[in-house]
């Protein structure tokens, strides 16, 4: 997930990909602090090297802005709101713009009673889940995302695709470096499947099952499978049965869909985006305040204590670096900033084809 | 974890082995309302089929009491309380008595609040996470446990133990039934290197590495490794490396010690029982108050919703069911009561040492 596209067809700079990104949204009436919203949280996951969630997404909230699954003006409400919790409708709006505003009100809630916690309803993608435990972060606070997804994975022993994967993100105040997870609940993100697919590569065995619910190193027949919910799909993480614990992973799938689905009412597994223009998407955003437990800055050397423990350990043969969670986007996001976002040729010609149609001027013309 | 042991040398009613426990623990001046608190969590261990957490570990208990390293009056205080979230010093006492004291704060305090969030410091062992979630569930809530745990996990590319099998429980109330997740974050739990090393089997790759940090078949190695803190140990969720997302089971066991060492400042990875007489095992509690959101009734129907998409769906070739998590305990425990709970020679024959020792009966006197 944090390598370069295969070819690099343009090197653009972060600035320029954020206007571009903007405008096109603004064209869609979306209005422009929205749009920026937006822009920032797909930029963002190009930065950190997760480009199935960078501008790639593009496209999609332009066909849904314009097929009406997605409002362009944010017509989000609080329903419910009492003292450190709150239910959101998101109104079918723009997830990022739902997504902010819901982590805004989580960490608020946090700042006078220690912990916030909003669940959101009828909402569409949000992007990556480590966008807004990134704003718990500059608030020295600790910062929980989830949303629940498109079906994708299979349950332990089943053959049918009813839980997306689900991401979970965390993150924590550090004083060198913060710790950050955001990850899949599933052993691999669909675009894995995807890259493999792209260079004929068989895939490694647990990672996916057919449409019979035994694995499978056919990533064609898979993703074909997937989009036409003919059964088969991707693992949860621990692979499959439970001989590696997969049934572990599919819980942690599903405690994902209970929050962010059950909590707020939301669509509830296959039903995500099953019907046409009501994606019904869930999300549920927490923050917690460190001080209301231990001045921060103690905390905070806790943590590089813990985090040196790990570093510093003797690694495996022929291994040179222990990471930690967050520490590679950081180095991503630190080196794009420098020197451009890569972006791949499909991606580059979607842009183009979206600047065209919107006539906005593509950032390298 | 849900299987009988490999020969039974006892059945016994789960009465007469609380009854038992509780006479122990008195005999070891532990008040007669906390003895009966940590055989309820201990004998629950053993109803629902997780044998490692049931009385088999009583001797090291008595053996902590003994020695001091566990108070047998609970000595535990809240040391901060700010509304939704409070922090706990457990000063060294039972585990299970400090937790169940935090897990009804967290609960009275979501009946407040919507959330309740309670972290402890300086505790001992606290038995199985489950315990504490389903409280919760009593109350209609959902609810949240976690513990930090003795060194037995190599982080992603490394060959030193320096996580715990650092466990996660998260609990929601359902109409037919809940959902009740109880899972260490390691691939697999110690226990069953210990019973693939009495059968003389090969443990698969994937689950453990040797002390240079490379996947090993060798169970005894391994175990003989770990106790003597020679490096190698039990790999996290999703296995060695990254291929499989080895990472993100890392993450998690992370994640867990960062909220129940780093939140409440209790001891960090491989800090954890390493001070002798000084466990500081640290523990996070959350209760989140359904209702705070919707109607209970309404949440449940959904959950039933859900869990329903996932049973009534087709299975993979060659599996009969689609288990829902807690439905194999639930199922387990049922059968237990009625029948008595299987006890293996090991366990009976310290079960007897101690009643010796203590002056008590054993049940099958």
């Amino acid at each position: 997930m944090k390598e370069e596209p295969t070819t690099v067809a343009a090197r653009v700079k972060p600035g320029d990909l954020t206007a571009f990104v903007v405008s096109i949204l603004e064209r869609l009436k979306v209005p422009r602090r929205d749009a920026e919203t937006v822009a920032d949280v797909l930029v963002l996951a190009d930065l950190r090297g997760i480009g199935s969630h960078g501008v790639a997404r593009l496209p999609r909230y332009v066909e849904g802005l314009r097929d009406g699954s997605i409002g362009a003006v944010d017509s989000s409400k609080v329903i419910r709101d009492r003292r450190c919790v709150a239910l959101v409708d998101g109104g079918k709006s723009l997830g990022q713009v739902v997504g902010r505003r819901a982590m805004e009100l989580a960490i608020s809630k946090a700042k006078e009673y220690g912990v916030g916690l909003v669940a959101v309803r009828n909402s569409n993608h949000y992007g990556i889940a480590g966008y807004y435990t990134l704003m718990a972060l500059r608030e020295g606070m600790m910062g929980l995302s989830m949303t629940n997804s498109f079906p994708l994975v299979v349950p332990t022993f089943g053959r049918q695709a009813l839980l997306g994967t689900n991401p979970i993100s965390f993150s924590a105040p550090g004083d060198r470096e913060p710790f950050v997870l955001d990850m899949a609940t599933s052993v691999v993100p669909r675009g894995k499947l995807e890259s493999y697919d792209r260079e004929g590569q068989s895939i490694p065995l647990g990672w996916a099952v057919d449409a019979r619910g035994r694995g499978s190193p056919n990533a064609k027949e898979i993703l074909d499978n997937m989009a036409n919910r003919r059964g088969g799909g991707i693992l949860p993480l621990g692979g499959e049965g439970e001989l590696h614990s997969g049934h572990k992973g599919y819980g942690l799938a599903l405690m994902v869909e209970i929050l962010c689905g059950a909590l707020p009412g939301a669509a509830l597994g296959p039903e995500v985006y099953s019907a046409k223009g009501e994606p019904n998407v869930g999300h549920v955003f927490a923050a917690i305040d460190v001080a209301a437990f231990r001045p921060v800055q103690e905390f905070e050397t806790d943590l590089d204590r813990l985090t040196g423990y790990l570093k510093d350990s003797p690694k495996a043969e022929g291994q040179e670096r222990i990471w930690i969670h967050g520490e590679k986007s950081t180095l991503v996001e630190a080196k794009r900033r420098r020197e451009g976002i890569p972006l791949g040729p499909k991606v580059v010609a979607s842009m183009k084809k979206l600047g065209t149609e919107l006539a906005i001027a593509w950032v390298q013309g």
